[in-house]
């Protein structure tokens, strides 16, 4: 099972392959500038601040279909323990074993390759298992933070959530700019609303992993003529699932990811978002949605916070 | 070994139980306004960032002298793993295990009890080793965003590194006031640098934990005047250590968590931002600093960004 | 909810506290002699061994329904790594998180306590999340080796597998020793066969986990008559699951681990054995089962071996 | 750096490959016939029986040289929870995490590979981080029961401990073997004491890692000719190290797991044994060291028993 003649003709447009330089790591992030960060802070007007991660504990969203990736498993060390003796003051700890990209998380670049590749043409076979990843680890994404704006496809369209089997096209990204009153610009970063994250939060696991809304083969290229910096979405699967075109799976993470070195998230939840841009007529903001800095990670869960 | 009359001298003064009502859960949190945080967005100059939290890896802080408190471990699950038959993308996924106050962390007001209490007056079994915290845990401070004001000692004191007996002092944070050229304000979020993070950054991890300055049992009252929000420094201990009054451990912990209801970061790298600061003759910047939502955690890793 | 007058006149009669001495830490253990083990190695015909663990893998038998009992989560930190450069050995490590009464284990006696105290008369509150457990931990347990007798209960009623609602009753023990023709003695290890694991051996998890055939209430006593030193079957809950009597929920663990201080083991797969005994004509066997010394683990996992 | 003409010379005389057939995955445990069981219970004279596993816990003997073969991590999921109300039973359960070679543990034939091939000549591709090792995991090693030698090569020698540069030749194993007053027979499992391990019991991980008495290149081929099961001793790196041969890191592996398809384990604790073989005049027993069956596992956990 080869890629199919128009993944390769698609990769080939949005290609970002030495645009940056051959030693280049972070891929898009590279057009997130000073002016760009600045501009959003400016553009802050009340203050308030909106989280987007979903609570980390154990009845998370992995259902147990991909193998290994589990749900954050919190667990203690200590609970009230009196380390220097009775009536002095006691401490608690606690440990946590979780997949990378179980929550409400950033794909690293190096999360998929294809024929060999990971971005900028790197061999697929630099990330190991004991090394890692030498290149474009999520830890040499070292901030993220610049102008959010919220495309809210599934309001733009009237509904409060897209049906399963909903690819959100470019029209539908340009529907929901007409909504937001606002143009993405160079160094965005666009959160696309499908609503989809309202079975998880109505304790359905598995209606919200599959069938999935979510981004079409066609997105890349419109995300690479605005020059994004990254896309995060509501789904656990960012592209339509299952997908498009028979037996060709996750290839708007080849192109994101591999071709484009642009960086997805997964697993966030835009809903109190969307009701706050909608109150506020506003959809765009400032953003901060910083990665843990794992060396050599695939992935890193994020808290990001979008600050109106 | 109670705790001595001094302590309980301070604490009275400092103490913030019911002052947001007995159902509160953040404490000194409730004293960022969106106000404040408009005012520190618009605070922002040129948008540079300094991300400051340390990487996340095996060779981290932690020495093994706390049982338990591991260092982030990071395997793998899969590496160019092809789930669709071969020629297709491959995937590469990984997961962590790590004690949660491991690396640069925010302490959650659950982190440390006394006298059988957490902040506002609640009982210390309240934390279990099953439910975790019923109250206060970290998933409870929703976002931390807010003006960020570096308290550069070492740089105010003329050194690069303050000694390790050194208890910083309200003198020593007024001093750091003067050369910001700022004054702290209500709902700040205060980073104290003293510069002990060169020993582990230098390969030194003993070094940097012990014996390490820190923060005098002076310092809460004087943070309490100034109802700043949150405190965070680059030592392991946060505090001085060993402690400044024989036998009275971590007092500064207890007046903070447990009094005041004030969070507390630890192990931030504040070395670049300390530079920066230099440089553009400017201390106070938006920081951002998103707790990782573990449900009824009592701490959380954290990757904080001041956004100059 | 206390607990019933019922459950305390049985507790009364099983009660062995103090019977080993009031420093004691494994109870029923002590009944293996070095004797018993002697006669039972004397009793080996053919050295046909049989393993009783399942395999150790995510799709283990946990459904999720216990907070945070996970099934085994195996990861690599090296995968053909070669260390010491190009062209010599490689070598592959792993690593695994696992819940220890995840998978084929035994319980330790503190992983029960009622009434506010575990085996002994010790208090619960000597198991802490610190320190774990300060008595009976399942190191203290450190050799589990002596005759096994297999009470084949399905295969005495004339069937493959015991309904969801069939409480095994000292009779269906008896009838299973008379099928297997010999008598239980002082110090042997019991095991108890309903074929509930064929659920789980044909894919089926949850029909495993619950409803479940298991020891009835009234065992516990024949175990403190015989002298039993442990006893394990193939089932989730060991008991039968929902109780018999309403709102007394797991009363023959608290009758085992506590009052006798017997551990019990579950999740162990008896059907090769089944077959083996079977054929041979014999259900007795050297039963080599050895704890995995966690200090402090109020479980382990076992990999038990008969030995025909 | 490759592996020199002397490795190769051995390899070739010791190597298993297709001795049992293409398909076989377990190697020199086809030795251990239902005859040698047999015989090995037969032998039992006392009953007595001495475990040789080290304790599991944070303060085992990996010192942090390997990344990422941490400790026993051991942690609490529940105590004394009463899930099912107050003044019921109550339940504690914990988890651990750990490096499957961490502790006293087997290798697998997996766990190392030179020239591309493991065990059989099998690619050395054939374990994955994600389906881990398709052929010859610890898994597949399904029973280790047979007899047990210790040859007690310190004690022969009239030491309590070899120095750390003694490379164990056949000849020390041939004046153990004297002591012993028995041969090594085919399907044996052979246990060679140095007495390094009293380095870690007082205290000293590091003495203990390194320099290390441990077996010499010469070893091997006497296994081989003996037809040995199993080896396992009382060192960290199982083999003499530093290496005799400079340069030529872990030979002995290479030859016993990639050559032989003999199991190797470490970190055993043959102290205890050690007195019990002299007070009794017996070097030979009746060993269970059962591996945990970790599927695909390179390496596992055991708490293997000396039955006298």
């Amino acid at each position: 099972m080869a890629l199919p003649p128009e993944f390769h003709e698609i990769a080939k447009r949005v290609n970002n392959w030495g645009r940056w330089g051959e030693d280049d790591e972070i891929g898009t992030l590279n057009l997130v500038t000073d002016e760009v960060v600045r501009s959003a802070a400016a553009g802050v007007r009340t203050g308030r601040r909106i989280p987007l991660a979903l609570p980390l504990q154990q009845d998370g969203v992995q259902t147990g279909l991909i193998p290994g990736r589990i749900n954050p498993l919190h667990t203690m060390i200590a609970v009230n323990q009196r380390m220097f003796g009775p009536g002095t003051v006691a401490t608690s700890d606690d440990v946590v074993t979780m997949a990378l990209q179980a929550a409400t998380h950033w794909d690293a670049l190096t999360h998929v390759s294809h024929s060999g590749r990971i971005y900028n043409g790197r061999p697929a076979d630099s990330i190991t298992a004991h090394g890692r990843s030498a290149f474009s680890g999520i830890h040499t994404a070292r901030h993220i933070v610049s102008r959010g704006v919220l495309l809210d496809v599934a309001r733009a369209r009237g509904t409060d959530r897209l049906d399963g089997d909903h690819a959100v096209t470019p029209e539908d990204l340009e529907a929901a700019e007409d909504l937001a009153g606002t143009t993405v610009r160079p160094g965005d970063v666009v959160l696309v609303r499908t609503g989809q994250i309202q079975h998880y939060l109505a304790g359905d696991r598995h209606g919200y992993a599959f069938p999935s809304p979510g981004l079409s083969i066609r997105c890349p290229e419109w995300f690479h003529a605005r020059d994004v910096a990254a896309v995060a979405n509501d789904t656990l699967t960012f592209e339509i699932f299952p997908p498009e075109i028979e037996d060709l799976w996750l290839p708007v993470h080849a192109l994101d990811l591999v071709e484009m070195g642009m960086l997805q998230g997964q697993n966030w939840n835009l809903e109190e978002l969307s009701e706050a841009c909608a109150e506020e007529g506003r959809h765009a903001f400032l953003l901060s949605a910083m990665p843990e800095p794992f060396v050599g990670g695939t992935g890193t869960p994020v808290a990001p916070v979008a600050i109106l």
